[in-house]
């Protein structure tokens, strides 16, 4: 396992020479043919060429086995192919992470600790490990863990709180003031926004996206947590573990999502709701009332996904229906005009 | 009154220790109970300990009046509870609202003036008691009035008018070019945009948020209006005063907002509109047509809220409908085949 | 053609005076009137003052050609007007366009190459002519192309190419990582994400939007694509050349827009799908399968926009086809009632 050479797309990274049956090993895969095969990188079915491991995820691209210039291929465990060595996986998708980890690895940032031309507050403390890109900004009394990543221009307000191992991409703001105002005489007075952030382990929050700090507690981002780019994160909001929020969902204030929530793009959830453990909700859902576990909701408003299924399926045919409503009437009127029926 | 300590999460603010008689006098509230009751500080229901005011905004939450360890309750005129110091008030949230900027008060910020990380062009302006943070950017001719807040790396650009007391947080783009080009021949001809946006008094912007600056005229958000973080005001819009939009809003070039508007979250409305004054718009609304004031509009596209409370239920229940419908006809059609009718 | 003077909005631009049949001559439109007419600026019909050239683009403001102050207006071919010079066009926007570039011209920027506050990394390009400012973030191996503006906080991450004469504005994310994790064991393992963003050409981006680095391949933004604030593009995403994608569209991971796509705002597109060429998007709509090329759809989800104007007509109608079912239902039942039919 030696560096070789530089790629076009990451430069600053090093890449490395494996053997397939090393790799085998370290992706937790079974071994088909050739195990002395050179690999160095990973790619997809249509652009690997000799060298590079490539990935079969879904059946209908099987095709692509035949083709492919990839020296070897990651496959489920059933998948069979005679003329290419194969990685035999119980979990494809996480065998071929493991060998994107061990091949190129993740990215190597080009300066350690905290960048001159980031800041960060003098009564804010920064964990070992972590990386602070120019433009952030880590305001008085926030604290980032150990083995952070926080890319350019991301913003940390004052007081909050970002556990270990959490990447905050760039030009996120963690801890802007909730939308919180007290209307009266037609002035909407500030209402001060004194809670803060709290950021738990290992998680992921992407480019662009805003979580609002506590009006008078915390907004909590659980454990484990991932979060796309433009997410909108309300005041009070409480998140939590292990949760995948996609780009473009916002949560309104005081709402709590309870653990392995996944929620598709652009989903809009109303304030103060309660959404419960391992609750699935499809892309563009509008939620307004409080969701029990284990739950799959789609449409705006939210329905169960079955329920919603048909919903849609009528609503694309609602033309339909109307002409078949209006076909009925006629025929009922032509009874009522033929006067011999009570109708008349 | 004397400050007292500094506590996680805001850990630069100071705090404050203040007689519950005191209290009630700067929240413009009736005492009902021990004047001498020491607080310094605010905390819901739930998490308050003693020597913490409390807020009761729900009925539903009354129950909650017994078991807080709140010292005292902020709550409306007709609440009552015998065991505990109440501070009554005809509009709580706005006594809430006092109570906090009296024991906490708002943000203090780590230093005075332009951060020398900032970027305030020499031509720009900046009046007196306003705090630009680092990363943050002020293009040339850019004015900024007093007393305002540029959070970290929000960018006004180029002869751009920001009033007194504005506040802009973090990663808001205030100015960029308006979304214009004369497509001619396969090619999309940029129009360069000439106008500019003017932030009137009083406005918050939340943070991610972006203001186009107009074509030819002005962008305006008119004064004390508030606008959440990640919502999208196209070139040439004009917000009336006293509008709140929430997170995700987006308004399309041209339109024009009265006064008093106010937009749930993920709304989007068309371009070139007039939308009256005191309009409320539901959350996740289209908008496509102009809009009488005072009107309440829900739903994609927006309907009257009457209406739309009708068409929503209805929809949910459209498989209801289509089953309905199929026995009709199948009704109908035993009634035609029977003989005795004019349908056969 | 002299310079005269700067003007608040833009006060570093410097504007000039131009004769009206020189104007003609530059913006391709047939002079009707005084050739020796004055020009230094444009504005609206409201807002033109003596010496400003204007533009009618919508026959229904043509009333407007009677009030206006404007010295001279670009109207269409067929547009007349006695009492006023006019510029008439075959192109009436783009000589807009034309006559706002010579008279105003694009925004001058008040410092050259890469500002000392920006990051540039020793490792990345950046072309001739390009344009850097204050807070932006070029990262190792990045390509910035010639004649590129860079606005203030930009992030453009690790091994990111843009093309010549690309805009990116403030706060917009370039190649932040793709939202890719291997879920397994309750734990969402991040894939390393080994790709890149390539910006073709012409291409301009709005402010505070996002674009998401590929997998393993490239996103790619083709030529002369034109793309607004707030936008999501997921990892992997091909966009064709000359597209337009207005604000808070979002776009899931692997999809592929042909050429010349237009999608209107707050679009939501699912992953791995294909758009074809000239497809046209209503504004909210959310497409979940592959689009033919050439059509116009509208709704979420998404369908051909002459089925969604029937469908969505008779949505808003839902409670009178509930009635209109009720009331059949009791006729039916009436006539089952009655005894004299083969249902009773």
């Amino acid at each position: 396992m030696s560096p070789i050479f530089p790629k076009c797309g990451n430069s600053h990274k090093v890449f490395f020479l494996m053997r397939l049956d090393e790799l085998a090993s370290i992706v937790d895969a079974e071994l088909v043919g050739d195990g002395a095969t050179e690999i160095h990188a990973v790619a997809t079915l249509e652009r690997a060429k000799e060298g590079e491991l490539s990935f079969l995820g879904n059946p209908k691209y099987a095709k692509q086995l035949e083709t492919t210039h990839a020296s070897a291929v990651i496959v489920a465990t059933k998948v069979a192919a005679d003329h290419k060595p194969l990685l035999k996986s119980k979990d494809p998708y996480l065998s071929l992470c493991k060998a994107i980890v061990a091949l190129h690895g993740y990215r190597k940032h080009p300066f350690k600790g905290v960048h001159p031309q980031a800041y960060v507050d003098p009564t804010a403390t920064v964990g070992e490990g972590t990386v602070i890109y120019p433009g952030a900004f880590v305001g008085p009394g926030a604290k980032v863990g150990k083995d952070c990543v926080i890319y350019a221009s991301a913003a940390i307000y004052d007081g909050c709180v970002v556990g270990d191992r959490v990447i905050i991409h760039a030009n996120t703001t963690i801890g802007a003031d909730g939308f919180g105002y007290a209307s009266s005489g037609g002035v909407h007075h500030k209402i001060p926004q004194i809670g803060n952030v709290v950021v738990e382990d290992d998680v992921e929050i992407g480019a662009g996206t805003t979580i609002a700090r506590g009006a008078l507690e915390s907004t909590v981002i659980g454990k484990g947590t991932k979060i796309d780019g433009q997410v909108m994160i309300g005041h009070g909001v409480k998140v939590g573990p292990g949760c995948v929020l996609v780009a473009q969902v916002g949560i309104a204030g005081s709402t709590t999502l309870g653990k392995y929530v996944t929620m598709a793009g652009q989903v809009g959830v109303a304030g103060h709701l309660d959404i419960g453990d391992m609750v699935t909700v499809g892309a563009q859902s509008g939620i307004m009332f409080d969701v029990e576990p284990n739950q799959t909701i789609v449409g705006s408003p939210a329905m169960p996904a079955q329920q919603a299924r048909r919903v849609y399926s009528w609503f694309t045919k609602l033309p339909e229906i109307a002409e078949r409503l209006k076909a009925l009437e006629e025929q009922m009127s032509e009874l009522a005009e033929s006067g011999d029926t009570p109708l008349a």
